[in-house]
């Protein structure tokens, strides 16, 4: 290789740069950690406070730090600032320009730091915001499926198994089910949050260090409940980040089943739902065909946070304490998924807030295919006093008699039944059909639209 | 094909069986989800408990009920039950057992409940058991790291950043670090269990039921804080098997690395720990040797756990509700990802427990290298009043001398080191040498021993 | 804990157990590596026969071994092998059984040979088998597609983009994409076949060995095109593992893919096909119910193959040369993804080959929503000259009209049609109606039948 | 909502954004796929031509339609072309440039095409390329290993189990491992790219066509074998994506192995190589230190590469045919497990080149351990005629002797080895010592420099 470092056929592929670009390339951060620069910097200011007032700078350096620190952050903010892949990382961009502005004095600022324990904290910080981000996002998406579920409480639409129709349910329940998941996925994100809220700063290299520091006031400053209570541990674990994402892998789960459902509920066989042009895609040539692409999307995405967790999982396998330069790869993982879990709960909200129901095939379906066929059932076990097992088979011959006469069940006569078993009442009637099937599932949790009002009245309370 | 269903090349591949056998080796789930008869059994006494006390069925039926299952429990537990692959599954396989020894009372056990229903209660209740399992199994490491911590509270070693020394950390201080990580673990299984401790019994089919069903009842009979909300979503969701595999995966991840320090602490360049006879293996021929199998084998069982919660992510990806067959993909998962998270957690505990530390080995480490670089530069920072970065120079030109002598830095003379800089003082060496370098670590969570001891002191009482 | 090793609350959770039997319940891998015990002794035939042949055994010694490993081999066939977990894998267990039938003579086996090479020959011995099954159930699949394509080569159906029709093509058409997919998935097992298809037999603990061997001989003996070229690569890689995994998964992709149309085409909205009973579950009381169970089962064993080479690229990253104990997890991985992808490639066979297709509602689905305005669109460019985006222009006013008045376009009058462009002519009725647009499309590889039958004619002979 | 698609606090998250903002941000994918701009544009000019010669646009219009496609090439390389999220993708960047700049005939382009098979097109040729860069960046890693391996190719070192001593290697033959496992890498893009080159052109949306193309003709001239067969296949399938992605995994495994090696290699405790400055980052005050940067980022890759793969095979998962939008997620994870090989393989090329071996530490840790006990063993085997298991017995003893002694097997006397075992004679000491025990190696395949030379020998010959 050439001594100067030029381009050479060794390198291969690609790159046809020397040593020192392909260094930079794969060592420098700067590209992607620049979104830590808020946090850098308000991590920053409260270490200058603290080291001032425990008297390890002068009060006077401090404010000097502060000062520049609030320039640095306008110059970013209006997209003046020029970051340097020279200078690899978040961290020495935004000190470099602090000596710039305010010279010697921005030396001090890392007394008793060091770029492990910085890293790990901004990198906190920014995952603690989106945990924020995340149980709002859920939160929104929720009240979109609660009006969705207030609207059709008591619509009926085939509850299905297997996607072929089992019994009946109500529309409003249908929409419940997603704001439990999504309440779940909340909680998984505020537990998540709270088990990250310890501060590394104070950490140093990775031994703690010989300065009279408080760790607990900068814990304060930013928000922190307290400071972590090993230095080694503070700057070498990242599993705040690989919760961050398998919560977020779980909620993607339940995005990607209810656009699913979408998909198949918008197909010309189903069209159980109309999406809005708005979350759609047309033809120019096919006015009525509506392609539910954001919905195609977001089932997509539990693809690329699985990815993304997997990989920092993969990434901490076996790193031994306490810094590893390996652990740079956590933070693009954790910024797709987080970018791509936001924008993925905004376009469901969106798509569910704008979509219409289209009542009455659902309530077409729902119909279909002795759908009540259960409800008999359970009617002969209750009333008719027949063991479970008697009275589904009772309730097949039934059925088989109503497909014979291509009728469903409720249309058959009492005589028919009664031919079947001498037992049955009028009052089965009151079981038949659709909606008084859904109306007597009235267990607790259960499709009856009194109950899936009440829980509709308990999440518009819980959320207020 | 024949219409007898009789072998035939078509099938192609390993299969030469007929359609039947090849529907009953997918289809079947009795070869390992016998291992929930313990649960579906509680869950089956509890429901007819219940049916009997709403007066759904007869307290005869609820005693003959309850009396045949605690018999069939004594058959599974002595051995002797004749599991089915016809039967499919283990709630077909105890009901019809149930019904050989207790004649028609057993169809009855069956009425307001599906096997959907069922199936996620059992499974619940599995996944519950394990949080419960893995708290316990972090718990007793946590002790077995506490123990090392305290014997060697003030033996120095190496820090580690890329595996070069850093800066001289005690070996108490690097085993609390994995306190504090297995307690974030543990409590990670604790807030899963807390989130998935509501009972679906009830839920039926997904609808809920027309019976007049307590499931607030059977929720308490099984424990459960209470039952379920939504019907659809008791039976068609599986977030707490993925919220305990995900758990399982972070947690594994800190196993691995422990792991890995243990294969590297062991070999013949580090001479860091002695493995115990007991969690080692050795050589016929070469008596020094000892490979640390059992560290090598959980450093592995990340790959297995992150495999599984892949697997299930996977499978839950896109379905419609509520319930898909995709989901009997669920147990084995999990199943095979806790027996290796324990069985993980046992050995790791048994090679802590067991190792010896070279205490001579890690001093000798930790001294090598001018790992006393830092507290040099932050010597002259605090009590000189130089500025980091000068200070960090004039470090620099001090282990530069030092290298060219092939000595450390204590080595130096007061004049060697004030022909540098001019206002050392004889102070400088307080903080020189691995034992004071570690002792002047007194930020909080830092690795002076004061500090160790009092985290140590924290988590025996947090324990206790 | 007891020096006994004894029962100790120090190992926690499950394990009750002592350190005995922790050690050997995560070191031993007999209960699963048992499975190798055709190959393993396959293997020895080979090493024994080639050693004899070198003259560094007796011709009496090989065939005394060679006779007591058939015997072992016939114990293990009739089930009476005593498979024992002290001696932790199928090599020991499998000495141990010829030491007890042929004495001293067994020692001599493992002359110039290893665990580590035995271990990497038989597991690529297994591998390779499993390369030939998928290659043999993938064909077998071909074969159920290629007959249903012939049955219904002209049968038209709606060609789906986002669910959404967008042009008729036939039944055939569809099936024969899939033909190509399984045609790719074989031809990645013939490359990875080929591929691991060199022996590492020879290469010893890891250096190779001083003995006199002939390593092409024992390579030709188990059918290996050559001995591996590295000892050190021999028994540290298991890339083949890894290959045979990744080329499973993505066969599973395919299988997932073509499971997803079979459950969403039989449901009571598609009805596209009816699968056999054989292939689906019913309900006792709802007897037109068929429940997909064997296409979801299917579709969710992309998971579990997933789930397994994560597992695997998991273990294997950053292991160090040569043989690391790590890699003992390799199997069950393999095993499992193996046996799962067996049976679902015997299980979608079975499927396809029994399954009906719904001609009727196939067809009446197809020239639902305008699907042919393409065809007409392009009917525009062709014969009367339009740009393609006017020709689009115009199809949506044709379409628009149709829509407005209820009918399709082929309804449509001519001088309906010449009111919105003048020179629209009679032919234009030759390329309207599903059956003219799909027998238009003679472009190579398009779904005209001319082109179904002649791809179909193509695989015949290839796999003739 | 606001009907004006203004803020809504109803989009919840971060994007207080209207709908349109966030369906623009979900679909959009010109942000990335500006990437396949190359591919487009040659594959426009392909197709422009082929219509051409068919007679089916004017040879004018092709002129202006290739001319105009050369100009907006000419932009884009210039960094002057204005790529607009609005218009979505590269496609209809390019397309609505080229109308700007040639007018009505730009709308001929899209004759007998749609975007379906153009995406599918580019992305092939973009693929293609990654497996020819993939290819020549092994190579030129190769090459680097081969110049470490003739270079030592008999210096002595320990070649390991378990990361514990097991017999004595040569630093060549460990390099040549290497250069093995590269060839694998190597191989597998090789058969990809073939199994991949088949030209999806041509199917159009997904029925092919009713225009007369010639797809053989767009084929070759993109340098295809051939056209794809099936025209639903070619628009659906991405398994060319899936395949390239698992063979940069298991190239990231080889690729994480060699480079904890070298951070293992790297530690004071080892010193068995010291990595070149530009390869590593050093310590502004610790001037011995030299972190490894470079080799533990590549190491972190592989969790990268395999978070693409899994992302995309769960993307893929159960999709139906023939587009799905989903699909539009390929192509983020394969830019950046392109873009990742390719630099880690350079990164990695340039780290070996430069790198020295400290063939002194490597000598000396080879010798210790016993670690030719092995060669004892075997001599007492092939020269004493003693039966393995009895030769190991004597051996192990002779070590404990050895140890006891504080000395090396080649240390003791002839008298204490007979004291031992009578047949000893004084040939032995022509196996012990490790350069011997290397020099022994004889058999195909195994340490020997002699064998490690010829190795090199056919690898020269086969790059060259």
């Amino acid at each position: 290789m050439g001594k100067d470092g030029s381009s050479n056929a060794m390198w291969g592929g690609r790159f046809s740069a020397g040593p020192d670009a392909i260094m930079e390339a794969i060592n420098a951060s700067i590209g992607y950690d620049k979104r830590l620069s808020d946090q850098d910097i308000a991590g920053s200011k409260a270490h200058a406070a603290m080291l001032a007032a425990q008297g390890i700078i002068t009060q006077a350096d401090a404010e000097a730090i502060t000062d520049g620190l609030s320039r640095v952050k306008a110059e970013i903010d209006a997209g003046e600032f020029q970051f340097s892949a020279a200078l690899e990382d978040i961290h020495m961009n935004v000190e470099a320009r602090l000596r710039e502005l305010i010279g010697a004095a921005a030396g001090r600022l890392h007394t008793a730091r060091s770029r492990n324990d910085q890293v790990a904290t901004d990198f906190r910080l920014w995952v603690r915001d989106q945990c924020d981000a995340a149980m709002q996002g859920l939160e929104a998406l929720q009240r979109a499926l609660l009006d969705q579920a207030e609207a059709g409480a008591d619509w009926v639409m085939p509850g299905f198994t297997h996607l072929q129709t089992a019994q009946p349910v109500t529309w409003g329940h249908h929409m419940m089910a997603y704001v439990e998941m999504f309440a779940r996925d909340a909680s998984r994100f505020r537990d998540a949050r709270a088990r990250m809220n310890e501060c590394p700063l104070g950490a140093a290299a990775l031994a703690g260090t010989g300065f009279a520091i408080d760790r607990h006031a900068t814990a304060a400053a930013l928000g922190f409940d307290k400071p972590m209570d090993n230095s080694l541990d503070a700057v070498s674990d990242r599993d705040f980040a690989l919760e961050f994402l398998s919560s977020a892998a779980i909620c993607s789960v339940h995005l990607s089943r209810l656009s699913e459902e979408l998909v198949i509920w918008s197909s010309a066989q189903f069209r159980f739902v109309t999406l809005s042009d708005r979350f759609s895609t047309g033809s120019s040539i096919m006015p009525q065909k509506k392609n539910p692409d954001a919905a195609e999307l977001i089932r997509a995405k539990i693809g690329r946070v699985t990815g993304a967790l997997v990989a920092l999982l993969t990434v901490m396998k076996g790193l031994p304490l306490a810094y590893s330069k390996d652990m740079q790869e956590d933070k693009e993982q954790v910024f797709d998924a987080a970018d791509t879990l936001m924008l993925a709960l905004a376009a469901m909200t969106g798509m569910i807030s704008d979509l219409t129901a289209n009542r009455a095939s659902l309530e077409a379906a729902a119909s279909a295919g002795f759908s009540t066929a259960t409800d008999l059932a359970d009617w002969l076990v209750r009333e008719a006093g027949l063991p479970f097992r008697d009275a589904h088979h009772v309730t097949g011959a039934l059925v088989a008699k109503a497909e014979a006469q291509g009728v469903d069940l409720p249309d058959l006569t009492l005589d028919e039944m009664q031919a079947v078993h001498g037992d049955i009442t009028d009052d089965v009637f009151g079981v038949l059909g659709v909606h008084k099937s859904v109306a007597s599932r009235t267990s607790y949790g259960g499709t009856a639209p009194a109950q899936v009002r009440a829980r509709i009245t308990d999440w518009r309370e819980r959320l207020s």
